[in-house]
């Protein structure tokens, strides 16, 4: 089971009109369940940086099944994954990846975003994840 | 000058009708004219080998504003552009990447498809340029 | 569909089997259908610099679905996908790696050796393929 | 002296089974006295990030003769060897990764397995290393 290219295209649909709604400037990237990237869209003016940053936090997503803020809680100094950002090539551990579930509940790939506040990122990407549930 | 992400959007999904019209599976990956990421879509089942070369077709074609095979023709033993593939941690010189102008002739981006013969990743890149030339 | 671990390690058995048989030390490792390492194995004294070749022939023949040295055919100066090697972090693109098929035709991974001639290396190869499909 | 895929393949089986007994589901990875890979398995299901950190554990646990988790202590913010997750292309650091001793007490390889939390993961490397000392 992994996402269809229709079900992305929602998502980042969907995670763009949040964007809109809550005045963002996002990039925003799909996964498949293979972590995979599946489909992407940058609006204009967003952050170059966070093109790479929006692709790590749907794969990291995808990666340990869990959104990306819940392993940056684990990662802290003295926190039992100190430091695991340094595996797959670079992790992104802050909030904004979000694993995306079918109606059965099982996981078909991830989403990443990156543009403003962690809060927003993670505000825009469950409105991607909600468009596919 | 820089394409839109509705542009971006546009190209892709002429590139994906013609993907469907000729049977083939593709990745398509926009570049905007800073060479940076701009949108993508991968159609299932499309090789996954593909979606990094995709992304370099498009970066390739906008990095010296001329479609990918053109630098093709120059890279090959005894050409002067010989091994040029070596450099920006990896280029793609064969069919598949064409820059995108706007009405103006003004180069505002590159697309990059592959999943099938360079020919067709050829022919399905140029139908997305055409959808915003 | 991918490939189960008993698989995987059934692949591994029957191609390390056939290394034995005709006197080759090979690097054994198979991929999912998300082309993730799923099982390796190493045969004590084989060469240290197959095991990542032998992953990466792995990764390259479920990237494109197909032999390894078919994309070696394509990629010679001259050829259509001339230098495709320098995608995806590095192919290798001579004989060794081979999709691995289901008992409906469905590609669920794929094997990759390396340690002895690529003539060798492929039959080994098919060896593990065949414990399969 | 370093270990036999035959050891390496005994110490996998014995950290799966431990793996099952305690319900999670692991990538686990064998290093040889040259910390080279030698084996690796992934139970189907587990987490996909988790097979590039099961081989850095592996790793980590060789390049310096003890487990994992004791260079941890020492890596953190204030300590002697503050980010040393840094080198050698990036090292894991949290609990997971354990040398290997043969019976002599000499040490032949490590196992790193990553899957599940840090406690679950030390456990079922403990088990690989026993089916071998």
């Amino acid at each position: 089971m992994t996402i269809t290219l229709e079900q992305a295209q929602q998502a980042i649909e969907a995670a763009k009109q949040k964007s809109i709604e809550i005045g963002t400037l996002m990039n925003i990237a799909i996964v498949d369940s293979g972590a995979n990237l599946a489909a992407f869209a940058r609006q204009e003016g967003a952050w170059l940086g966070s093109i790479d940053i929006s692709i790590r936090k749907a794969k990291t997503a995808r990666y340990f099944d869990m959104p990306t803020g819940e392993i940056g809680k684990l990662s802290q100094p003295g926190g039992p994954l100190y430091n695991i950002e340094h595996s797959n090539g670079g992790l992104i551990s802050f909030p904004g990846g979000i694993p995306i579930k079918n109606a059965e509940g099982t996981i078909i790939g991830a989403i990443g975003v990156s543009g403003s506040t962690v809060e927003n990122d993670h505000t825009v990407a469950q409105a991607g994840v909600e468009a596919i549930s």
